[in-house]
């Protein structure tokens, strides 16, 4: 057990005793994030409110060896700010100020706790917008959002986290504010901005945050196609976007997610689709117009059975509102669900939909799928029975599965919601040992200790020879589950 | 001096003769890249054209502790390509295959010694084109423009470099092959693929690069604007973006540069305006008419003289032609000119136009300034005779002041060039001793021996005490100019 008084003796001397949460029932309530599958009671939690505080404690922690997790508001879904006993959890809830809004040059300057909507809220007057939108933006906070580089329904147009982020204040485990980035663009140096988003908390603590705001579009519309086949909405996907057109959103959902949502919803789905797709577009009034119109021919000429146009603002709500009750809806359907998140390049769609079908027979387990089709990111929700004996093990296998089917045809195992706890082993898949290795490196050229969230994102290598993977790399193993299931 | 016969005993056994480049005469055309102030004759100039090779070379120059520097087309303005005769160049230029074309995708996979503008013309019957286009795209390399993070006229729209390429094969200076990023967005782990764009050639070698296109825009629109006052401009370009109109390409020239350019290409500019802008829209045919009245009101209320619309495509060349001909332009005002890259927030605009004007003064230099306006990337031309004594060193100095007063105003010291050395010392100013020590940690955690490319983009600590440089930090320093001249 790691002996946390002499780290507290030295707290008590720059940061408020209400701030230094000790006692068992302050603890608990941090002992998950989003990812509450996995919980843990942190050996002690901080809640700094000033960057000459959390320099302090990284170097302190630093000094003393203690491991350190940061913690924005604890919604992310992979387990990135699951605490440790062993270790202080850094709560940066109190960073909760809105510093500086720059009308001129379209930027704001932020602590890293404010809330994702909270930016969009500040600036409305302005008629603008901070762009990444994940579902979760009413909680999530924007330094979490750095540290999982974000993503949203709106960032096939507008792009993650890291492209609307342009400068970060960081704290190192060393206890020194390293300032990245700028104001203006392309900084010299090693790209130490995208670095750090992503990163998970392992390589510093952002305690400031400069977002880029976004013009708000003049008009929106939204248009919702039916096809018999997923497939040929795999292609209308391409098509769009052959056509030069980035709509601002392109959602599809296959039909036991239409099913759920339409029952939850009553969004006017067509019930005997077997994918619809939603595609929203924005921009001047002549652009959209325009741009509806190019969209409506290829969504036909791509085999669409029916296409259709939101006729105002209610009736784009109501498009809206089956594709974001999806979870809740599915949920009904089933005690448990487990939403999973890889990309795939777009081509290849329609085969992991069918790779995706093959497991869900093979483990007994239905499955859902909603995706962001634009940038190819899937969301299959697989529905389990936890009272069920052995339902949560054959869930948590089929979920790495389709991470590994993801990889094998050239995707990733994470789209937006990172890698945490939850996808550690998958990582082994992703990379070969060179990769991980450099990883490692990388990691130690900023916290040689690894004091900062361990066992957090970068698998050790031991760990992924316990894991046996298999090493499919790249899509270099052709379809190794067709000989598997 | 450095011994290169053990070296070329291996090499020997797996390159061909004649693509390993020993004599003088065959050395010298290698002596400098596009920054032709510095010359020096590489030690050995060598010509692979398989990953292999390049793998092998990497890993015998590693062995024996030699330095590598990686060439591209040679094309480079700040001397990231500069030879060292202790030193091998490992020149890519026979590495010109385009591997493959993945029409579904909107990807190609190319090698790092492609001419960038090559890329388009191979998809252009696809109706798409690889948009990243600096100056040099007839002739300049796509793994040069990954090593620089190149942008170009269209960047403002379209993103530099790092925004149009998802994967990259790169060698080590151990001679292990990694593979970064994927034909799926949003990798997981720490994000090598940004950080490799812009790094030098300072963490490895690019051997393969897969890079996005995009569709072709329908139509094309310029806009040719005239002010009385530069600061009128800077602030049209500003109300442009705030209006959520990104144009394809957004330029600003200032009085000496319109007359340089207007005596050179007759494109019609008003020779008693202070500044002009030109505007290019792209996207569908009503989306830009659109545009283009929504931008001509914006330009008018922003206070332009004149504002003109061009009737065809021959006058959209002729507003271009100008803009394109700045450069060979100004240079016949003057026997030499010295071209600098510096970038600011958009804001700050009119002041540093200010500071070139009193810096001008105090050198008895004149400058012309050519703007890429849109995303605040300056290029201000220092007119010079290097047959005038100290002329050259002026010119230096006025270039160095030029680029702190961009730091001063919270710009940086490069936007598309790149810092190579001829802006090593600058990098004193950009960053403090904690971001430097940061970015050699970086280093050491890809090449410990410091083998690839030394002495460029990122200078020693020692170095910077040597400049005496003044940290100047992200605008803290308010306007020592003002103090200085």
């Amino acid at each position: 057990m790691v002996d946390f008084v002499p780290l507290i003796l030295r707290l008590k001397k720059y940061l408020p005793e209400e701030h230094i949460l000790l006692r068992d029932e302050q603890r608990v309530p941090y002992e998950c994030d989003g990812l509450t599958l996995f919980k843990q009671k942190p050996g002690l939690v901080l809640l700094p409110d000033t960057v000459a505080q959390v320099q302090q404690i990284l170097k302190d922690a630093h000094e003393l060896d203690i491991p350190v997790i940061a913690r924005g508001a604890g919604t992310g879904l992979s387990g990135g700010a699951t605490p440790r006993e062993d270790a202080v959890l850094l709560v940066l809830s109190r960073f909760n100020r809105i510093l500086e809004i720059d009308e001129e040059n379209l930027l704001a300057r932020v602590q890293p706790g404010v809330r994702n909507l909270a930016v969009s809220e500040a600036v409305a007057d302005l008629n603008v917008f901070y762009a990444p939108d994940p579902s979760s933006q009413i909680a999530c906070s924007v330094g979490g959002n750095v540290a999982e580089n974000s993503g949203g329904v709106h960032c096939l147009k507008y792009g993650l986290t890291v492209n609307n982020v342009v400068a970060l204040k960081v704290v190192t485990i060393q206890g020194e504010v390293l300032e990245i980035g700028s104001a203006a663009p392309d900084a010299p140096g090693y790209d130490l901005l995208a670095l750090m988003h992503g990163s998970e908390g392992l390589l510093g603590v952002v305690v400031e945050v400069l977002v880029k705001l976004t013009p708000k579009p003049q008009a929106i519309q939204v248009l919702l196609a039916a096809f018999d086949d997923v497939g040929k909405a795999g292609q209308a996907v391409a098509n769009i976007i052959a056509e030069g057109i980035i709509p601002a959103g392109l959602e599809m959902m296959d039909k036991p997610a239409i099913q759920a949502a339409e029952a939850f919803a009553h969004a006017g789905y067509p019930l005997d689709a077997e994918a619809i797709l939603i595609c929203e577009l924005d921009g001047s009034d002549s652009e959209v117009e325009a741009e509806a119109k190019a969209v409506t021919q290829v969504l036909t000429v791509s085999g669409a059975t029916t296409v259709r146009t939101a006729g105002n603002a209610a009736e784009r709500q109501l498009f809206w509102a089956g594709r974001k009750s999806a979870f809740p809806a599915v949920g009904r359907l089933s005690p448990d669900y487990y939403c999973m998140d890889g990309t795939i390049p777009r081509k290849h769609l329609a085969a992991v939909l069918q790779g995706i079908r093959r497991l869900s027979e093979h483990y007994g387990l239905a499955v859902a799928n909603v995706f962001h089709a634009g940038d190819g990111n899937l969301h299959p929700l697989i529905l389990f029975d936890s009272e069920q004996p052995g339902d949560k093990q054959k869930a948590e296998a089929f979920g790495g599965n389709i991470l590994e089917l993801c990889v094998q045809h050239g995707g990733t195992i994470t789209g937006e919601h990172g890698v945490g706890i939850e996808k550690i082993n998958q990582m082994c898949i992703q990379f070969q040992n060179l990769e991980l290795q450099q990883f490692h490196a990388l990691k130690s050229a900023f916290d040689a200790k690894g004091l900062l969230n361990p066992g957090k994102a970068i698998p050790t290598l031991h760990r992924c020879a316990e894991f046996g993977a298999m090493h499919v790399h790249h899509g270099e193993m052709p379809h190794p589950e067709i000989e598997r299931f």
